[in-house]
């Protein structure tokens, strides 16, 4: 039996290094080179070709290799009655929460006003609040949303979160399904998304919400493009609601050239990079929840089917 | 007796109210109405206009209302003879840190690059180092150095100080004095300047430490304008050495029109916002080195005349 790993050939990590270093007596296989399809017991999977998990006779778990496990279900052949696991990585957490600092903290010290004044020569102090009066908001408390709490705590903003669940986090105003989105949303000067796209969210931003938000707000999106309606945020932006849209993630990856949001004066696009999962950290947990499937216990990060994550 | 309050008349803070709520048995009078310029026993100085201290003939204390109080020797009869307090003000200090990991974090994320290609069109990620990876340097490790120090050390940073006398700090390598100087820089990837002015550091940051800091370095002055070589700086940038510079003071401000500062593709200006004093967080700090000055006890932050701060 052997370990199937399904990433593009040109991912530059050491993926097969990393799982020689923690599974010295596994036997890898990188596709597309598998050999015997019948032999792959474990399949670790990036962004796999569709179809490519097809024929995998003997195929008994699937471990994610990102934290969003939503772009595994556009392949209609992608198998649903195997255990699937979505990457816990501490070194992706630590990374999206370093992404949402810098974003949080840019919005917060008005800086891309600072830079549409630089670039009309303008000298001009703003009013800036301190950081207890600035309300910051997070969609998503899971490891992702977490993470980013812990590293704005210090700071002493007004933070709350919002999720689908009722979850309790020290210091975090918690607020918990659709009843309670726009009281959340109501209250978040700067808005954070880090929630996972499933049916029940993708769209979920939308001119309801983006109408919801405070005047000036700053939306900071770091999850999936699938969560936005994009012409409804631009609408909101053109309409002068919303003060900045902050966008990792869009619609269409990469993002099409001629999309209005590449050049929009109030839009920071950035490629999809605000985490990555790192191989060094993410491999060893990969190897735990390898040994814990093989001990009949359940891995960490096993994706409820129904609720997509 | 009273307590001479020389603020600019435009300066929105409620400095009288402020004071009158922790020092209400005090009589405050506000420049320029000073009454019988005899009575002034203590001085609260902003910055005052030239020649606004002359003829207070009993003033036996001057307390600066700002951490920097290079500004106040420019003026030619500001009196040297008595004691001088800075502006030890927690809520400065909070602003400063704020704004200095909202550029530190800007830098480590490359946010400037990908500003850059956004510009052009250009969706392409960019290799991005570890949090542990990265070398971070704060030069000054006094309040304004070590609050940012204490913000940048949940993020894992590889954090080392430089300051004018030696310094011990948890997890930060200290460096200190001229000798020490070049080693710090040569491996400081982002390098943050919240040194004093003084006549020891001004034009410290020029073609030689500019040269010093590794390739592609980040230069963050958030001091004092008077710390850097404007034409070294450029030169530098220029060159392709350095590869970014986050300037929010300048030899004059505001940053005139036409200085070339304002356009370079490299470098972004603010216009002195990184800090302010707080009233509502500093008076209280005023009244307690009050108290200590008539008890005869020494207040916090007085300043040492020889080293200028």
């Amino acid at each position: 039996m052997a370990i199937g790993l399904f990433v593009h050939p040109d991912d530059p990590r050491d993926w097969v290094g990393e799982l020689h270093a923690v599974l010295p007596k596994e036997e890898i296989r990188r596709w597309p080179d598998l050999g015997d399809r019948a032999d792959i017991e474990i399949a670790l999977v990036g962004k796999p070709e569709p179809g490519a998990l097809q024929g995998l006779s003997r195929l008994r778990l699937i471990h994610c290799l990102w934290a969003g496990v939503d772009q595994l279900f556009q392949d209609p052949t992608f198998p649903r009655n195997l255990p699937l696991v979505r990457m816990i990585d501490p070194g992706l957490a630590a990374s999206m929460a370093e992404s949402a600092l810098a974003h949080v903290l840019a919005a917060h010290r008005r800086l891309h006003d600072y830079r549409r004044q630089q670039d009309a020569g303008t000298w001009k102090a703003l009013p800036q609040p301190r950081a207890d009066e600035r309300s910051v908001g997070i969609l998503g408390l899971g490891e992702l949303g977490r993470a980013t709490a812990s590293l704005l705590r210090p700071f002493g903003f007004r933070l709350a979160g919002w999720s689908r669940t009722a979850k309790q986090l020290d210091g975090i105003a918690c607020f918990a399904g659709r009843d309670q989105l726009h009281p959340f949303l109501q209250r978040s000067e700067i808005a954070v998304n880090l929630l996972p796209l499933t049916p029940e969210t993708r769209n979920l931003f939308d001119a309801g919400v983006f109408a919801a938000l405070p005047a000036g707000g700053v939306f900071i999106n770091l999850a999936r493009g699938g969560h936005v309606v994009e012409a409804d945020l631009l609408a909101a932006l053109d309409a002068g609601h919303l003060g900045q849209a902050v966008l990792d993630v869009f619609q269409t990856e990469p993002l099409p050239q001629g999309n209005p949001l590449w050049r929009h004066p109030r839009v920071t696009v950035t490629p999809h990079v605000a985490a990555f999962t790192d191989a060094r950290t993410a491999i060893p947990e990969v190897a735990h929840n390898i040994a814990r499937f093989r001990a009949g216990e359940s891995p960490r990060g096993l994706v409820d089917l129904e609720a997509g994550y």
